[in-house]
């Protein structure tokens, strides 16, 4: 198939309780006229309406004849709509996975590059009926896939994650040797699109110090450095088990391009430390290109159009990274 | 007991082959006249004088006629010293032990007011038949302590852990309730000490997002809320399970003053990410005070004068701090 370099991003609009709706027009506002070009919302209208409202941006939604500047929206109906703002409702997790079905499809059939996703609530997205575990899982599912990998990106430190939503005592046995060779080829795979000629990637450990020889808990040696090894042995630069506590710290230095955190907080505790606002939520292992902003539906906030959307246009610009890239390589 | 404020510290040289005596006698060549009056080293008079030869620092031994500045030793003998720096031996392990077990006397007969400790090699120590995994174990039984907790202190983030050195899977069993309780209980004692009226105490989660109800994992309900309550019905201001994820992040920003890591890499990961070459590590729980730099021997650097030496004047820094609030105490 030959592909455009023209064709745009879908962005999902998330919970239409929550901040997604606001994040997403004020971040569409701040592009210029031909970047905003090649994004295309799928939600709501109304909600979008209203966020446009909130926010006081100057914006118009596609087939709309008054208001400011284009932004191209593909609507979806959902029953029950609109909803408050801030309100745990089963027709938001409804109205949040028919976005997502929606994007997924235009990714899948090529109309569109890529997929940006605003927060959804996972507790309603169960109440729909909907039983995921949240953006991973559903999207795993829509297609097809049988593993994905958690990737956050942030300018100076990018973690790609051996397990995420799962119990630290689960994550310490999902921790296999295949599971984290698997791991450390996605991320290199990944780096090497995004422009790394030789990526130099860093597993951490599992245990304090690795386990210091054995003293306290085996897994580094026979769960971590047999991976590491057989990623050497294909050619990927990579080290390996290194003691979690400073390697984080040293690969924000700058001594490696990616880590491989072993689980959930190993990864997010430093990630949100150094780059709270900015880190991207990126999906790897999947047939589709998907980024994410890295923060929640903020119930709490939604509605006041005080949401800070530096988030969204991190994981727009990171989305439009990958769809170049994408287009290149094919 | 009537106290002079005057109580000097007493530092413990650590591995004669690390860069311990380095950094001491740098960090003590940068102290006023009167400051460095109040600290005694406790350790071997041949490797110090060829650390304060190897970095240039004007400093003399105490007894000795010529050269600089004063520095108080309290000189012990071990045979086979002087050592090699970079030299993994016994000989190094089994002079450890002794400047360790010589300040602690010095601590409790009250001749100093407290210990600052520079890195001992584990592999050293063991090879001398000191079975201990460092410092910590081997000051609790030195001062026959049943149990002690491990504080890392920086600016802007401070973190108490429940557990250190013991592998993951073990971790997560030993955080029960009444552990939890008491690390809770030390960190609000010892803040209360350095001064703060009323410390603001958060308790990290042990899964990902506290396990989301039960989702991922129930060691977030069933071990640490309990533990929790019970401390908030003792009066502290204490928060928690927070999503261990975003909760460094707030600390860091001001949230709280205090964080109760579930497990080493937890606490160790975003101290040594924001405070890498200043955070003290503090030993609470013991009946004397210790504090130490959060470095290691770094036999590479050994002998060569370019080992940094500002962990070490944070470290005594905060060993007078202590002192001085010890004595007001009394």
């Amino acid at each position: 198939m030959a592909l455009s370099a023209t064709r745009p991003i879908a962005i999902t609009m998330g919970d239409p309780a929550g901040v997604g709706a606001e994040v997403i027009v004020k971040a569409a506002a701040e592009l210029s006229a031909a970047d905003r070009e090649q994004l295309v919302v799928v939600g709501s209208a109304e909600t979008l309406e209203r966020a446009i409202a909130t926010t006081g941006v100057k914006l118009r939604l596609s087939g709309e004849t008054t208001g400011g500047d284009i932004l191209r929206l593909d609507h979806v109906d959902v029953p029950g709509m609109p909803l408050p703002f801030g309100k745990l409702d089963s027709v938001g997790g409804e109205a949040s996975y028919r976005f997502i079905a929606r994007a997924v499809d235009l990714a899948q059939s090529g109309a569109v590059a890529g997929i940006v996703t605003a927060p959804i609530n996972k507790e309603a997205l169960n109440l729909a009926g909907h039983h995921y575990d949240g953006h991973t899982g559903m999207l795993a599912h829509l297609t097809g896939s049988r593993a994905s990998f958690m990737l956050l990106a942030s300018e100076k430190l990018k973690v790609i994650h051996v397990s995420t939503h799962v119990s630290l005592r689960d994550a310490i046995g999902r921790a296999t040797p295949e599971r984290i060779l698997e791991t450390i080829r996605t991320g290199h795979a990944h780096l090497k699109r995004m422009g790394y000629a030789n990526p130099r990637i860093a597993v951490a450990g599992i245990n304090p110090h690795c386990g210091e020889n054995g003293l306290f808990g085996r897994e580094d040696d026979l769960q971590v450095a047999p991976a590491v090894k057989m990623a050497q042995a294909e050619g990927i630069d990579v080290a390996g088990p290194i003691s979690a506590d400073t390697l984080y710290y040293r690969a924000y230095s700058g001594d490696f391009d990616l880590v491989v955190a072993q689980y959930h907080d190993q990864g997010h505790i430093p990630i949100k430390l150094v780059a709270f606002d900015t880190a991207v939520n990126v999906s790897l292992g999947l047939p589709i290109d998907r980024t994410s902003v890295d923060h929640g539906t903020a119930f709490d906030l939604a509605g006041t159009g005080k949401a800070k959307h530096v988030n969204m246009l991190a994981a727009i610009a990171y989305a439009r990274k990958l769809a170049a890239n994408q287009d290149i390589a094919k």
